[in-house]
């Protein structure tokens, strides 16, 4: 087996620096609502004007918190974004929505807004009431001292297991005027022990309307966090919100309407980069890996086939313990190729471990060597690339291995 | 955790014995497929007028032996069954079809049939060429030392890492003549290592027609093995196949020619339950397994939601790692519950693991206690049922916890 230790080996050394970005502040605290010692409390301010998009969990029992977010992104208006961690206030009933009221009013006091300006996220403990009253008296005075430059202390207060924060940043020409995107995240699906969620929060000064946004964000995110699997697990809570103060307008930036438009190319390649970046610093963080994985799924029918077959190989717990044990064992990449229900062609297929063709034409490569594939599963980050043989379509998945880490970590945690 | 052996903690201290059925005729041999010092190659002989039905995977990446079987299944009549253990014959190209065909072509000469008439499984390794010279030319000496009272012997000739044999018989009467089912099985999915596939074979004496049967067991196979799972992953080579010898027409029985006929009901009645036992059995001995848990989702919509929603749950890896924990973490079932994407009511949801109602209503139970509900996750066999609110349909899944022995079996195999 690989090794795995109690921090990800794809743990950067040196976290991305994020620069302020001009119309978001952040201040967070200890509130104590589940973690002793750590903030587990975020407030960001927005400025007024900020437009706001996001993407939620399709989950049937999303969280109180998902549900005050999917109402209030319909305005398209946001003031203050609030995140607490430890408890995910999903599955508590009249409870959990009286919890998620509580927490806008102390917002709404705190900022100075309107109530569906106001933007909620909740990750932890499913099923276990959360205690408004523990932190939302709090909110005003975190709205006292939120600073701008402060992006490392937001990001390490949304976590719960990750084992290191997420943070990336780009920048983009929105005609002549550079913008800036900043984006935090914390673990993915259901990676954490008993804490659901993959949050995202993207903040922007681009001068973009709500509309074009979410266009963007809907779109980026199915070639992004949506091919990214730990262990195929939904949380009740996933949320990715992407918000746009408009304060390059300030600096000459023409507003801009429609997602379609020419002048927003550039920065939508930078935000679609920014999200894949903040997947796989996700996907490296995956619950006891020791291994990061990409499948590479080509000649299919059409993208969506492409990434159905990818994930049927993510989401293998056969092949992925194959992979944690170093075994280059291409058998249950056919299996989970096939078990996919899409089309392909059995007597075309090809796979590729790394640079080495391991099968062509439907059978084992004739120049198959089981040694040189099994020296190359002994590298940290694996490529596996699949072509089907029945069309031109492509998708590109990101996971990590099943070690026996994981099933510690899961299996003991509570008990 | 626990306690995991190499040996399923549910292998039976006894074998089920099975009646001779008139009609069929089993031989094994040693043919050094794979495997070295145990039967590996299993020849059934069947009485001229075997009517034949099966179901076979649904994999994309079918192997050569399923794709002959689909083929032969459309005329309905068997007189020789012949199957290997150790290598699955799957995903070798031309050759494997040739492999296939050496086989029947000498099957043909040793029972004196048609090639339509012989039926061909393999289990094993997934991309190994299969040599059938190792094995074809035994089948003469096969046919002529094949003997009716040997079910177990057949059972242990089919098996991969399977930790015991999986054998049933039921009896039935059609008007006023008594019937036989027996059946022999082993392991399911992909819960070998390398060893994909669950293999069934059915044999009776009944005298009924190749389209009632196969009716039978479309239907059949829906409520037992598709409602079983080890890792929801799907072999290569999954066969299930029934044969019906119709020697009971000799003891009276009136020849039944529709599965809707009322005078089969008894047979149908046995038929489901062998398979169901059948289907059990194989869940038993999944691989690593601690405990065997039992899914039942009742409140739904329909059927089909209902299994899938409790599929959703038995495929859940954080779930069933927290089971093999003992951890009553029923936060993650309202997460697999959502994650089916079928219709459910978050907020009439209620949960019960075992005789405890854990959540009710769509939040946790008044009277929840983890202490009693820990306790309960002692237990070898765990039942934990769902209402989703919504309707009236129910389904029920078997499966087992995911512990550290399926991570090591996994892993370590080949490597």
């Amino acid at each position: 087996m690989g090794k795995v230790s109690s921090v990800s080996p794809f743990a950067p050394t040196q976290l991305a620096r994020l620069p302020a970005i001009d119309g978001v502040a952040f201040a967070t605290a200890e509130a104590g609502i589940r973690y002793k010692k750590r903030t587990d409390l975020l407030l960001a301010v927005l400025d007024e004007g900020t437009a706001v998009a996001g993407v939620l969990t399709q989950s049937k029992t999303a969280s109180a918190p998902v549900l005050a977010c999917r109402k209030h992104l319909k305005k398209g208006a946001a003031r203050a974004l609030v995140v607490n961690s430890g408890n995910a206030n999903a599955f508590t009933g009249q409870r959990g929505r009286e919890a998620v009221d509580i927490t806008i009013e102390h917002a709404v006091e705190a900022v100075g807004c309107k109530p569906h300006e106001v933007f909620v996220a909740s990750t932890g403990v499913i099923g276990e009431p959360l205690d408004a009253a523990k932190f939302a008296h709090l909110l005003a005075a975190l709205a006292k001292r939120a600073e701008p430059d402060a992006f490392e202390k937001a990001a390490k207060a949304i976590l719960t297991t990750d084992t290191y924060p997420k943070l990336a940043t780009r920048s983009a020409l929105i005609g002549d005027t550079e913008v800036t995107i900043n984006g935090i995240c914390k673990g993915a699906g259901m990676i954490a022990p008993d804490m659901a969620t993959m949050l995202c929060f993207i903040f922007t000064d681009a001068a973009i309307s709500a509309d074009a946004l979410q266009d963007l964000a809907t779109q980026h995110v199915q070639t992004t966090f949506n091919c990214m699997t730990i262990d195929g697990d939904t949380s009740t809570s996933d949320t990715c919100l992407a918000f746009a103060t408009g304060r390059a307008a300030g600096r000459g930036q023409k507003p801009v309407g429609k997602a379609k438009s020419k002048k927003l190319q550039a920065f939508s390649d930078a935000l679609h980069d920014l999200m894949r970046d903040l997947a796989i610093q996700v996907a490296k963080d995956g619950e006891g890996l020791s291994k990061f994985v990409t499948f590479e799924v080509e000649g299919a029918k059409s993208w969506a086939a492409a990434r159905k077959i990818a994930l049927a190989c993510a989401n293998s717990p056969i092949l992925k313990t194959a992979i944690a044990g170093e075994d280059p064992n291409w058998g249950r990449v056919v299996m989970a190729v096939g078990k996919s229900g899409e089309a392909v062609d059995r007597d075309r297929l090809g796979i590729w471990f790394g640079p080495h063709c391991v099968a062509l034409g439907g059978e084992r490569a004739e120049d198959y060597d089981e040694k040189t594939v099994a020296a190359y599963m002994k590298n940290r980050e694996i490529v596996i690339r699949v072509n089907v043989g029945v069309g031109k379509a492509a998708a590109t998945v990101w996971t990590c291995d099943l070690t026996h880490a994981y099933v510690s970590i899961n299996a003991d945690y509570r008990s």
